[in-house]
């Protein structure tokens, strides 16, 4: 089975990545872009029947740093 | 609107950072990962309107390095 994991910094966390390509996405001509968050998307490839739940542990412990990061979880 | 680009590496393309990861979830005591892939998510607050060809234009000019990644647009 596969599962998706993104990883995003939480809202009002400074985010300088994602402020460098929304720079940069000006720069370039386009115009509109009001906001760009950038995160992490991670695809596991598990074993069949790995639960939801283990793969909330990997993210607590491993994937995410929950203290700054929210993560979703997409059973593919 | 909001869009969100995932951006991969292509199969076959190394991805260090996503075998990193599948070794240190092992080391964790998770069993059954067979395979990790490190990717980025770019959360795009964009002026309503915007086509998708033109978030497309955004990944093959700056987002995406289309050689080695593949990119996916969601509109949410």
């Amino acid at each position: 089975m596969k599962a998706r994991v993104s990883v995003m910094l939480k809202t009002g966390v400074l985010d300088p990545q994602g402020e460098a390509i929304r720079h940069a996405l000006g720069a370039l001509g386009f115009d509109g872009v009001d906001g760009v968050r950038q995160g992490k998307v991670i695809e596991l490839d598990l074993a069949d029947g790995t639960t939801e739940d283990r793969i909330r542990e990997m993210c607590d412990k491993l994937l995410a740093n929950t203290v700054i990061e929210n993560y979703q979880i997409e059973i593919l």
